[in-house]
């Protein structure tokens, strides 16, 4: 028996298929350990150390013995080689009947997250992630600070399936002139939650995946990380602040130092249960002019990588997921790390 | 330089990231042709001629010589063996907190395109594909009628990476028993447009199109091929009915005539110019509570599936296509068919 489940922050739907179920750990079974094959530095990498001219220039390092330019670097962002968005441009507006454009202005920057090839996310100290969202935040702001950057979206593309070229492990930061549709569904869900119930909708969410228990892979004082009740994916997962905050950017040294464990845990419980699976890890803030408002909340989304989107999807908005997010969280609670 | 550009249907952006341009030939490069591999006729094939025992009992098939069952078939359609839903299903509401589920209910049918193992869209003859079309009509028409069913899509995946398991050419027909968020949004669009201007957004569109040329493929009495304004993939081909029409369900025995050839010829051009790409060509129809409305207007989505979807994309809905859609239309002119 088929069960369709709704995203009650999108309002989007998912089918989730018993159909076609798949038991959790048969999605581990095709995929090789891939970290021992990769070296820890690649001569022609242009992301490892010692290679620092063959990237545009440094815009932000994190550097062991503080900010001296010749200490080396352990996180370090440049701007993207080819950027998709170009902050010398204009975004003006151009409107020719129905063919509305904006110029390409905008930010494209890579974080190098680890002078290790194989340094990933997984596998790192807890300090280390904190100093990976250090940086992030620390971009995020420099971004905001342009009246004319209108949201901002962090991602990392873990793997081929997940969209990267380059092996070494960094993430990506691009900010926007203009608000994405989705984006703007989402907040309008928020909002009108929020009209009906005074309430958060993520805050009243969170509190009841806590008390339903059902989907939760893992809690620490300020963090929570379930698969969602309507889970797009196999093994979706999000990572959510239990204390109500808009945007990433609000992110205090002390919340770095509460959900970096997290992220580390998830990310490592993957890379176990599931040898080593292509994701994409997103950070949703509330776009710039949202910020100030009580209804958005900002949250992680990991999407492992494991099926493919097809026509279905792409016609109806509708994914259809093999797995029940019950299950995964169950498997994701007894990968020890 | 960059560009940002809006689809005027649906509001969503896109990057048209020239910094990454590739000329539209390079997408041809990569590919072999597939159909010289692939034999007419595979033993194991549950689709192949003689196989009929192996699928789900026949609903509806096109015989040589009229009705008689014993006739061979041209086209057939049987239940999908692995339904995401089943008819049998009750399409119950099921409500706790914010969780929101509908019990498995609609339908879920493939339709064998063609005897042959190897009988694609792009390389049949016009008659040909007019059957696969009264074939998805009449199947449409037949799910249509259970009034628990509020939204039909046909769909066709082609190739691995378009997310199809099975070689043997076939379409698929899902009904749901639900509204999808991004199919809401759709409408909403259309009928805001239709409130400020009296007019039928996607008839304005077309107008506008063909007043530009610039991304026009082809047109023919009936319809018109083009590459959208704001193509979130490189390719991507519209196929729009001049006359208005919501509902692909509404399409005559002359329209069926008017439309397959081009359907045939634009995948016969992506066939040869890019050398069998792997594709999903959606049929994009007004819900059925939407039917009856001056707003909506059926048409044929064509998307390759040249490249990957990644954090950026899922993070912020916003796409990045690195081809201009006015060379890719002038490419797809030029190829001989």
């Amino acid at each position: 028996m088929s069960e369709l489940r709704q995203d009650s922050t999108t309002r989007e739907w998912v089918i989730i298929a018993t159909e076609r179920a798949r038991r959790p750990d048969e999605f581990a079974t095709a995929k090789g350990d891939k970290a021992i094959e990769i070296p820890e530095y690649v001569e022609s990498c242009p992301f490892c150390p010692g290679h620092e001219a063959l990237t545009p220039k440094e815009l932000y390092a994190i550097r062991k013995g503080g900010k001296k330019r010749t200490a080396p670097w352990q996180v370090r962002v440049i701007p993207n080689k080819f950027p998709a968005l170009r902050p010398t441009e204009d975004p003006a507006r151009l409107q020719v009947g129905l063919f509305r454009g904006v110029g390409g202005f905008g930010d494209h920057e890579v974080i190098i997250e680890s002078t290790r090839h194989n340094g990933y996310l997984a596998l790192m100290e807890d300090a280390e992630v904190e100093d990976v969202l250090t940086a992030y935040r620390e971009r995020y702001l420099s971004l905001r600070k342009d009246p004319r950057v209108k949201f901002i979206v962090i991602f990392k593309n873990h793997g081929k399936a997940a969209g990267t070229s380059i092996e070494h492990p960094h993430s990506q930061i691009v900010a926007v002139p203009i608000m994405p549709g989705g984006v703007r569904a989402k907040i309008d869900v928020a909002e009108r939650y929020y009209d009906d119930n005074g309430a958060c909708v993520y805050c009243s969410l969170l509190e009841e995946e806590l008390y339903s228990k059902d989907r939760i892979v893992m809690e620490s004082n300020g963090y929570v990380a379930f698969e969602p009740f309507a889970s797009r994916v196999p093994f979706e997962t999000w990572i959510m602040p239990r204390k109500h905050a808009t945007s990433f950017c609000m992110l205090s040294e002390s919340d770095s130092h509460l959900v970096a464990p997290v992220i580390r845990t998830i990310l490592a419980k993957l890379y176990k249960g599931l040898r080593n699976p292509d994701f994409n890890m997103i950070f949703h803030s509330a776009p710039m002019e949202d910020e100030d408002t009580p209804y958005y909340h900002w949250h992680i989304q990991i999407l492992p990588r494991l099926t493919l989107q097809a026509g279905f999807e792409l016609g109806s908005g509708i994914y259809i997921n093999s797995t029940l997010p019950e299950q995964t969280a169950e498997f994701l609670r007894n990968v020890e790390v």
